[in-house]
């Protein structure tokens, strides 16, 4: 068994190696660029684990990981462009770098390169893999959508919030682990327990990664904390504040969140000082844990043997604890 | 066999029946209007085709087909961003009826669809199918870029301009009738034939298109005659003249491409006038000519009995007579 590092690395020995047309540069230099940006190659890496831990050699299918990656780097290329964002890893964003069109065509042509990758199976299973492949990057799509909405909306619950994490984010992390499992011709009931681990695990990263970033340490987290209050973005610590049932709260927050004219620092010292006295801290760390707790339910049932499990099992505690 | 226009009555029956989720609506809402626009549905025209031609029963492999259209429809739909074109077949393009964001994300979705259609196959074929789609697909997005690159270029070759438009708009005819073929089991020397009938009409159709934009009567083609004029768009009819021995010529004419102050229809009439002097209608249909005979040459030495290929002759025989 391997550890996380180690196909994290291999990942990165293969983008490395991965050789593209050199004309249009203009359509595959930002290709380049974006997939050189690094990031912590988790779907990738959650692939070849998975296929590992059910005994099959992952070497035979680092090029479907590779896939999953070069589909995860398509959907932040598109993203950046919808979301006006300049910096992406603390790097210009290719429709900063070069233009929002290079950036719409070097992403599909992304996407058209991340369909080949994920062909490369034994052809016994790529029906099922693209099927599932497929059928996840519509939701992906959905959920990116949803986001959007959910920007000029007035009220989200907390269940269409997690719904939208769900699309968004979650369940391509559980397509990773499902994928790596078919492959090694797991039964279907375990592919299916993969998934709802990966699915499970993939809202509980989200929702940490809304904690972290009002309650991470700034130097870890390499941005700015309270960042998403500045920008009134609809987290889990939000949600939870706004839907709490101490109405006078609720009111103050929702008059500071029109507050256009606030200096910044004195916004975030505000809106945290509401969220402690309503306790929104425990209650977002709550959530969380019910859904890491459901995705570690579901990885206790699958049928092998503990000692193989480990690995991915301190993984997903890693990813947890995180502090950035 | 069946004709042109029942395939293509059938392909909008089945596009009619396609169901989409109803949620979120600003991402399939745009999806439904973009394939309610019409158009002549060629290339699942061709598919089908392509597929009785030897002598399979097209019905099994409508969904292909149907894939082959969804996806030209994609390509259309982040085309009209980058071009800010403000209309498509006369109504509101998508990122001007809802906005670029929607377009870009309900474009990815249409993709995913049309891959997810494609993939409709028997499993014997799949990989083949897959890899040809792919492959193209990838073509279309470097011919788009090449059309991009060559809007603020000085020089553009009239080989150069040939190989954009091969990329941009003619392998996707050649994929369409090479997957028709596959699907019906067809040998590989004949699918080749098929591929190469289809690109080479694909470049001939698109100079054509050049053509009839000057040439073509105002009421029929539906557009003002000699708006690729007005753009200084890279038509075959422009690189054909500024590529001319006559010097004098092609000096007056670059002064007329700098002009900026000219009212468009002088600027129309001194182009045409330069067009008439250096014989440039002609060039073009012999360069057209060329193109069609090539793919009329590839067509007949398909191995099918010359009856069953009347329909398919007719067909491409049409596209180059029309007059929008």
């Amino acid at each position: 068994m391997h550890s996380p590092k180690y196909f994290q690395e291999r990942i990165g020995e293969e983008l490395a190696g991965l050789s593209f047309p050199s004309t249009p540069s203009e359509l595959y230099e930002p290709i380049r660029y974006m997939m050189s940006l690094g990031g912590k190659r988790i779907r990738p890496a959650l692939v070849l684990m998975s296929n590992e831990l059910f005994g099959s050699d992952p070497e035979k299918i680092i090029k479907v990981a590779l896939g999953l990656e070069v589909f995860h780097n398509f959907t932040l290329m598109h993203d950046d462009i919808m979301d006006r964002a300049p910096l992406r890893r603390n790097k210009s964003t290719v429709h900063t770098k070069w233009n929002p069109n290079i950036a719409i065509l070097s992403g599909d042509t992304m996407f058209v390169m991340s369909c080949q990758l994920v062909m490369n199976t034994d052809p016994k299973y790529s029906q099922e893999v693209l099927s599932l492949f497929f059928k996840t990057a519509t939701q992906v799509c959905e959920g990116q959508q949803l986001d959007m909405n959910f920007e000029s909306r007035g009220e989200v619950s907390i269940n269409e919030y997690i719904e939208m994490i769900s699309l968004k984010t979650a369940v391509l992390l559980g397509c990773s682990l499902k994928i790596g499992a078919i492959l090694a011709g797991a039964k279907s009931d375990d592919t299916e327990l993969m998934y709802s681990f990966g699915k499970n695990l993939g809202i509980a990263f989200q929702l940490h990664d809304d904690i972290l970033d009002l309650y991470g340490e700034a130097e870890k987290f390499g941005k700015q904390v309270g960042g998403d209050i500045l920008s009134n973005k609809k987290t889990i610590l939000l949600l939870l504040a706004l839907s709490h049932e101490n109405k006078q709260e609720v009111d103050k927050l929702k008059v500071l969140i029109n507050n256009s004219v606030l200096e910044p620092e004195k916004k975030i010292v505000a809106v945290h000082e509401i969220f402690e006295r309503l306790e929104i801290r425990k209650k977002a760390e709550q959530e969380m844990e019910k859904y890491f707790k459901l995705a570690l339910h579901s990885f206790q049932k699958v049928k092998v043997e503990d000692s193989r499990k480990e690995i991915l099992s301190n993984l997903a505690e890693r990813l947890m604890v995180r502090e950035s």
